[in-house]
């Protein structure tokens, strides 16, 4: 049995009631911490470990606490009610020694059985225009510098709209928008888990906008909405109210059939400088 | 001394650490409970009773976990992260008699001064297009059958821009937006707090889409952005994406100084039928 670098590194394993042990690869370091939606792909499992009768994420909220590191990390799981088609389950990670522990993020979901929704898809929102892959620009082609600053980079394909990469050679378009093509880099078709995952994954749409550096998240809440087609999926970020030294970035995901499959917000600091 | 009533129908009073007693005032049903934006508003009390130096809600997430009654509540607060800038505090809403206590809804926050922030405001966002509120809908002309439905609607002002009300005489656009002129009925002025609740008061964006009815939230997540001018305040809800059953509302919240306030997004159930 083979299995995917992604389940790999967001395995996850009981160790008593509610508590799961992970380890957290430094594969998915970015800038001053581990990737938080990395880190929504290991919680992901636990919380799916805690009802397995509600095999997917409907909705998951994080809250950020302080930066996660490479390495052990403790899971616990609490179940706030689970009753009818969805439950409700509150998270948290933690890493240090025992006495010592640090919660990295607490967060709340409510998972269910994305195959017992009803068929009707009435959308819209309208899919990212990419020009076809071969025309976009690769995250294999970003300067040493910024991968080594990221290593999550070499863990996806990642083909940027060769109009929204300007930032890369120091033009950002200033309209606060990143699309890409995407998909894991070992090939393992996208789920609602790895979904968690992915709405994470651009660069901080600050840097459209010509503010380069991390970009700490505050919040951030996906919504699942359907199981994902094999295949390449689309990923837009964009902005709408950069303010306060804060700003939002919501993410569509659309799989290779064309639907809306996953949505997120999230509240972040600006970058400083 | 003269308490508004949005104010006297939000008030806790602290039984304990960490502990609120809340009264849900029968003025604030809809339909089949009672109305979450209201529950935001007690929530909101608490939690930033909880953490006195952090007077402001940045983010509020809330998973609804089975319908409110008027009547007496109970408020849990626990800190998770209380540390520089922000607190970080989980809340659950509590009804029933003691040992027999249902959770009605759990909650995450994180809480701080929207006044130490910085100036800068580069939103791209558009301001709804409201006309003058002479020109606007005013709901107080909803037919008795709705006003009996939604008591809440005697709380506040609330006049509709004139091409997106045709829901109210069977005409709905069919586009999935609805805006509003907005204030509290007592002419209380807006606070961080308030727009815990604002952003959950227009009538479900599915009216617009020809589908009435409740339209049960599992998740909602606020980000209040700024400290609102006094004023009236212009309140703007659409959805892009209906689709397996259910649809994701965006809500913002605009000041009178035409600065974007709040955004929310819920994750709702299509009402049956």
């Amino acid at each position: 049995m083979v299995t995917s670098e992604y389940d790999a590194h967001t395995a996850v394993t009981r160790t008593a009631p509610g508590d799961y042990a992970a380890q957290l690869h430094d594969g998915w370091v970015v800038g001053g911490g581990v990737n938080g939606g990395y880190l929504l792909g290991a919680v992901g499992n636990a919380v799916r470990a805690s009802v397995p009768d509600k095999p997917h994420p409907f909705s998951v909220s994080a809250y950020y606490l302080s930066a996660s590191v490479p390495g052990p990390a403790r899971i616990t799981t609490e179940v706030k009610r689970d009753g009818g088609s969805v439950a409700t389950v509150a998270a948290e990670l933690w890493q240090g020694a025992p006495g010592q522990e640090a919660a990295r993020l607490t967060a709340l979901a409510t998972y269910g059985d994305l195959g017992t929704l009803p068929d009707g898809v009435e959308t819209t929102a309208a899919e990212p225009d990419l020009p076809p892959r071969d025309r976009c620009v690769p995250n294999t082609m970003a300067p040493e510098d910024v991968r080594r600053m990221a290593p999550m980079m070499e863990r996806f394909d990642m083909l940027f709209h060769p109009e929204q990469v300007g930032w890369a050679v120091g033009q950002p378009s200033g309209n606060g928008v990143i699309s890409a093509w995407f998909r894991l880099k070992d090939g393992r078709e996208p789920d609602p888990i790895s979904l968690l995952t992915v709405v994470d994954l651009l660069p901080p749409v600050t840097f459209d906008l010509g503010r380069p550096g991390w970009a700490p998240t505050l919040e951030l809440t996906v919504h699942v909405r359907a199981v994902p087609a094999a295949g390449w999926l689309k990923v837009r970020h964009q902005t709408r109210n950069v303010a306060g030294g804060m700003f939002e970035e919501d993410c569509e995901v659309w799989d290779s059939a064309g639907r809306l499959v996953a949505q997120s917000r999230q509240l972040a600091r600006l970058p400083r400088g």
